[in-house]
């Protein structure tokens, strides 16, 4: 049987991986909105972040209470102490989710992206939802590999993002300058998503190993 | 005379300090090299951005040793956790900073900016330091109103990125895709380093008075 103090530093890892989805699931339900100009859809994730903002206040409130009331050391400290840095990751991903959703209800009825953009956003969305389900998976299992794993995934973001650019920057580039600044502007939304995933499960690492993942990985390859 | 707990506890109020400086001279700085097309200086804060990461490190690991020898509670508690934020707050305005360098240097020898925005982008650079100096006075002074009147400096940041975006929609605009590529992006860095800002200050409100900034703000006017 576990004690209270560790019942309650459980809930907290469980209330990140709660934030985890909830953003994650929110940048798939961005997307849809945005390709498919869907404001409904858009609507309701950018009502539904203040969910999230709410479950990092209230996360926040308990790892301070935790502190205060268990006073941990060592390892314990510095759990307390990470998962306020997570859930602040999780929290800015919820907002770029928002971001995502509010670009969609700005060119409503029209989709913000272009149609021979659609496939790359598409897969800008999908990668940001699998890194941020893997975040979560990491928080639950504490799985320093899988951990380090999402750096290499994020390549593949990195590397759309420039596919991204390198369409803005075709001269065929027909559909004026808003549709461009809009495009830059979300491309931005992936990819500080996707970091945000990749810096919340990096701490997993540092936690389980004491080091940072940069470190950890350029160590192993 | 201070015991040595209130010494370390100051000591990191000092190096929040140093950060905010450090970072609103680099977003000075970058903002010339931007408009001067001056490499030496872009490469100057790309370098010098590794100070502000070793500066939060060094207090990040400072806040966790407090925590662990001296086992704080209520406001000494909120104290420290509150400076772990603001210190994860200025790290990421160093990065901003920083971007603007990067800019500057990938189109050097020419100007990012076209000449007709130079003002535009001078005064949002000039109000991004003077948000940055300004919030390193509240963290020394711990004044809740100068802090509050951030929220209102920050209008004029939003106003100034408004007419970016004006300009950039403007039918007469003739710069190109590229240019207006790189008028957004660095228009979101400025917005972005100016709420980072705000988001500091703000947490000393938090800390003085126990509640957030926005809760103060609307209950005073």
């Amino acid at each position: 049987m576990r004690d209270t103090y560790h019942e309650e530093l459980d809930s907290i890892g469980e209330g990140l991986v709660e934030m985890a989805r909830l953003v994650g699931s929110a940048m798939g339900r961005a997307t849809t909105a945005l390709l498919d100009a869907d404001l409904q859809l858009a609507e309701s994730v950018i009502e539904g972040d203040e969910k999230v903002n709410a479950l990092q206040q209230d996360l926040e409130a308990r790892a301070i209470q935790l502190l205060a009331r268990q006073q941990p050391v060592a390892t314990d400290l510095r759990i307390v102490v990470t998962s306020l840095r997570m859930s602040a990751d999780l929290e800015r991903s919820g907002d770029l989710a928002k971001h995502v959703a509010k670009l969609a209800r700005l060119r409503y009825p029209v989709s913000a992206v272009p149609g021979h953009l659609h496939s790359t956003i598409m897969e800008m969305g999908q990668l940001a939802q699998r890194l941020m389900a893997k975040c979560a998976d990491v928080i639950t299992t504490k799985d320093v590999d899988m951990a380090l794993e999402m750096e290499t995934d994020d390549d593949a973001m990195d590397a759309l993002h420039r596919k991204l650019f390198q369409h803005l920057m075709d001269d065929r580039w027909k559909e004026g300058i808003e549709t461009a600044v809009d495009t830059t502007l979300c491309g931005r939304y992936y990819e500080r998503f996707a970091d945000h995933a990749v810096s919340c499960a990096g701490r997993v690492v540092y936690l389980v190993t004491g080091e940072h993942a940069e470190e950890v990985a350029s160590a192993e390859g």
